[in-house]
């Protein structure tokens, strides 16, 4: 599983991206020829464990050329306590000197030099000092000695100690790329207003505390899903694709420095019980990064072994795998190329106790008191707009999670999941609580694709996810004492901006007079969705359109696009706005939106969806702690935040939990 | 001023727009022939004065036809508290029967009939019912019987008594068309993370409380600033282009049924001061609508003698006036066709003892124990970043307030006028406290002319303006008595998603291949505005940018577009996205962005701008109350929420102010 450290790699500058021109980074966080990673300005919760790495770069070529491509091999580092004296890494930390590992990449410094295929060579020598923490709050300086007399220093926090639950359990929505736009704008279908008052609201919108978080990654603003997650999970940003693990310059995916997530702590400290649900693949970012520790995202079929088995290439922190695990991506289960080292992995969870469930039926029928694990399908869940209004596009799939050629069948929705997830996760927790993170994924994958009503349609599904989960609580009897916080990990920049008139649009032949049938200001109305159709009933129930498909559609757009056509309304089949033509460029798709307008892109001529954008997100919460969620922070602090109100924060080393071997040392709230 | 009700008008669709289609409405409110004004779910402040209609209609034509266009003259309405017996309303408000109005309008069902020209025309009989209010907290029901059977009903609720007052003054930020993407946007260029962290904030991202706030009209779900405002400023929602009033169907702007707005009942129960300040001109309906009773913002000559000496057709409410009233319009200051009939409006404020200020130095200096009037431009101030950093821009304008043809010289910013107005208003309140609306105005007129830096510039001052705010309340000794609260009124959909290398789009001579300049995800980097130019000051001190011409600028986008070029980057002069051709149509101006690339629009072709949208905005609050301001709510709740903190929710008629006649009996707090 462990590439060689030292194989000289030549990275892809989209991963590693440049100091000198800010965008095109050398490697994101090192500000000069020596990196501490961690590096400067990272807090950390006291005795959370993590992992140090030291480089020292020598560029061969490039703007930086230095030292003839030499790296010093013979440098220092030390870490003081403000007000206390300095001390070798290894002092500090008791841990024996590691061995010099080097290794050489290459980056490109900017677009010119990348078009001209000309990037630039680093040498880099380097120390990792694995498996460490920190127990006393206050603040550290690290400091990197190399080229005789350069220095790097790093400024490190370690938080207020949190020794206490407040919170017995947490249950953690994270609705995918889901910006206040959005929810809006699934207010807005889903339910009715009259003369400008709701007669009824989302879930969400009985929160009684809302906060803002920001989401930049470590290096770059605009994030992907994987380092989100992480930082929302750990109190560590990273970088794109990055998950449980600083990014260092090596070409070994799975050895850059990690940090402790959340629900390691959770297990190791008070030995409760944790879950994933998700409407992606089980190996996507925002639901395994709860386990996984890797640069690399698309390292699937390792992220699921480390789900199970924790870290294996290292010393780590031992989960018993979590509780209940429920939602897409059979390729990794599956035996074959998929899966890690082809094994089966239905039978490896099996082997460790696991019922499994393929279908809803057998999922419902799982007992609570075992381990779960539930994969429906292989890739993503098929949206909630699909399972349920337009059934027709499951049945061509060949996504049985078994493993044969035709279509999965009997699936499970978010809320099912989600449900079931708190009831296995509150009988195997019990008096030790639980940790769930329930993920609406699709509201990012839809709006990748501008396929707004897929979007809203499970942006719906998570708020009666909700819903159902805080009846769930309450017939548990454990809402008082249950945490509930909403939150995304990134945006879209969408918005809606008035409506359409279908049926004027159709009849116009000419694409700029079909923009005329778009209503703004005064011409908006009012939502048609609410208003039942004749003869249509989907039988969704409340909290949903009545009519996903009237006249009068919303007109909505995001900031960012590929080429596209544009014809406002729901598809019946789902969208894919661009495709990649002949000369290797992005297109708008003949067949998507035939009849629409044509909308030239944004986005670089590569882009076949739209991106992830840089607003604040919200976040709502409910219950215990609730009260330290106002207000205006990082995503980080969402982190520091929950595990202060599980007690997560100790002085000392914490294993009261420690693995499945020792089960019976569990803690007692 | 007040045009003949009884007038047969052809409205605007526009204006008007239907019940049939939802989209298209004959009257907004009105879901039967018969029309109850308020309408079905409003809520109204204990003792809020208000305005009753009733219209029955009579369709000649259309979809709707009846009684030959004949309508029931002899309509009979009542009111009735929950569990009390109905009483008509002239009898429950002791209110003589006012005569009967009579009208014709008309409006198009669709767009089909407005291309066709096929309008419906409605006669109308009407009663109106002036200056009544509800004392007792609770839910009442009016009735209007009509047609001999036909009935339509309204439920109205009035909230809870609040007769303390919790915060002795109140200010109200309102960045006009401001969301969390912009504020997210403009601390990405104004302050400096390092590794993640943000280094400084915005004084906004230090406010302990957030919620989200609902902007939808009444009628439809796309919000223009006038309703909005009023919505924000008296409690209940109104249509596009309306303000301080419900909208009727008669043509006459000015007679439409009234609803007391904050300014009116402060003055009125507590003689407190209030103040308006903006970068807009000062009629622009978010200033104005504090005072303003219209339906038509355009009104703006009889909405500042609104401002000045109340509501002059009907009986109302009198404020004394604003004590502090700062921004630009000069047109409807200096005598001639801007100003209401015809007058000098600086005479008419200095005769009511204003001193009148046309330039920052004679601000600076006005006596802060006087009223004050400041107006230091014709149309809107010049934004932040062509008084800072393109000041060339100013030189041509022929913006001169006292009526030159040269431009305006020496102008304030928003937080010179912002803390004048609080100087001014502290010291005329005194005791009794005051109310400030402080406007950032020109966020959202540079959204629409998709000019991201300028807009986020103009957000950047109000930020500014905020800072300034809190140190100057500290150094008065007023802050922990004082409510600040920081809001939008509507947004515009826009984001960040990434950077774009403008070197490399520069060297690109294909459309498509400038595209490649820009950077997603991990290629975003980080921000390049914060980081200082070689030979570049501008003096702007901190946050602000230190560059904003760095050679990597953010690449942002709107939801919804006109025609137009793209080439991000600071501009130095103003855009003009998209002008009107020789067919009438708006296409992508030739000279705007000339280097860019086309994209093409997803507006009606007769849009230039970009438009509002539909997302809810974020509400910060700090100070007395601060508590109730989390969560999700209307913009209604907004008015509530500051009104119970003034104590202005009365049981009786209180009337301690009472106007300039009676200033003796103000009340003391």
């Amino acid at each position: 599983m462990m590439l060689k450290a030292s194989a000289v790699a030549l990275c892809l500058a989209a991963s590693l991206s440049g100091v000198s021109a800010q965008t095109f980074q050398r490697l994101g966080t090192c500000p000069d020829l020596g990196c501490v990673i961690p590096p400067d300005q990272q807090d950390f919760l006291p005795g959370q464990e993590f992992d140090i790495r030291f480089e020292v770069h020598a560029p061969k070529n490039g703007s930086e050329a230095f030292n003839d491509g030499v790296p010093d091999e013979a440098f220092t580092a030390t870490i003081a306590k403000d007000g206390e004296e300095a001390k070798s890494i290894a002092d500090f930390f008791k841990h024996s000197e590691p061995e010099l590992e080097t290794w050489t990449f290459s980056w490109f410094e900017d677009l010119f030099a990348e078009a001209a295929k000309t990037p630039s060579v680093v040498n880099v020598a380097s120390k990792a000092y694995r498996r460490v923490a920190l127990y006393e709050p206050g603040d550290y300086t690290v400091t990197l000695k190399y080229y005789d007399g350069k220095t790097t220093t790093a400024k490190w926090t370690v938080r207020p100690l949190a020794t206490q639950k407040r919170a017995k359990n947490v249950i953690f929505f994270i609705g995918d790329g889901m910006t206040t736009n959005m929810i809006t704008a699934a207010r807005l279908l889903a339910h009715q207003s009259v003369n400008g008052r709701y007669k009824s609201q989302l879930a969400m919108d009985d929160f009684p505390v809302i906060g803002h978080q920001m989401t930049h990654s470590i290096d770059t603003f605009i994030t992907d899903s994987a380092n989100s997650a992480s930082a929302l999970y750990s109190g560590h940003k990273s970088s794109v694709n990055a998950m449980g693990v600083y990014a260092d310059s090596s070409a070994d995916p799975q050895d850059d420095p990690k940090v402790e997530t959340i629900v390691e702590m959770l297990y190791r400290i008070w030995g409760s019980a944790w879950g994933a649900v998700s409407t992606s693949f089980i190996a996507d970012a925002t639901p395994i990064a709860l386990s996984g520790h890797s640069r690399l995202r698309s390292q699937y079929g390792v992220l699921i072994d480390q789900a199970l088995n924790g870290v294996s290439n290292y010393s780590w922190t031992k989960t018993d795998g979590p509780d209940a695990y429920f939602g897409g991506g059979a390729e990794q289960f599956l035996p074959g190329s998929g899966s890690f080292q082809g094994k089966d992995y239905y039978a490896e969870f099996a082997k460790k106790g696991y019922s499994v469930s393929l279908n809803k039926t057998a999922l419902l029928a799982a007992p609570n008191d075992q381990k779960a694990l539930g994969i429906f399908c292989r890739s993503n869940l098929p949206v909630w707009l699909d399972r349920n209004i337009f059934p027709e596009n499951l049945e061509t799939l060949k996504n049985d999670p078994a493993g044969g050629s035709g279509p999965a069948k009997d699936l499970p929705g978010l809320k099912e999941m989600t449900v079931k997830a708190v009831e296995v996760l509150h009988a195997r927790g019990g008096k030790k609580g639980f940790f769930l993170m329930s993920e609406g994924a699709s509201i990012d994958k839809q709006m990748h694709a501008l396929d707004y009503d897929r979007a809203l349609g499970d942006l719906l599904e998570m708020d009666d996810a909700i819903r159902a989960t805080i009846a769930k609580l309450k017939e548990l009897g454990i809402l008082d004492e249950t945490l509930i916080v909403v939150s995304a990990d990134h945006g879209h920049g969408f918005d809606v901006f008035g409506n359409s008139d279908t049926q004027y649009a159709a009849a116009q032949e000419d694409p700029r007079a079909k923009r005329d049938a778009i209503g703004v200001y005064a011409n908006s109305g009012l939502s048609q969705y609410t208003q039942p159709r004749e003869g249509v009933s989907y039988g969704t129930g409340a909290n949903f359109p009545l009519n996903w498909d009237p006249r009068y559609v919303i007109a909505a757009g995001l900031g960012a696009n590929p080429d596209h056509r544009e014809m406002f309304g729901v598809g019946a089949k789902p969208r894919s706005p661009a495709s990649i033509g002949a000369d290797g460029e992005a297109y708008a798709s003949a067949s998507d939106r035939p009849g629409g307008f044509l909308v030239n892109g944004t986005l670089p001529t590569d882009q076949t969806q739209g991106v992830h954008s840089l607003t604040d997100v919200p976040v709502y919460a409910m219950g215990p702690c609730q009260e330290t969620f106002g207000g205006t922070y990082n995503n980080i602090d969402v982190f520091y935040k929950m595990a202060a109100c599980l007690g997560l924060g100790h002085g000392k080393n914490v294993t009261h939990g420690g693995g499945s071997q020792c089960k019976s040392k569990r803690a007692q709230l």
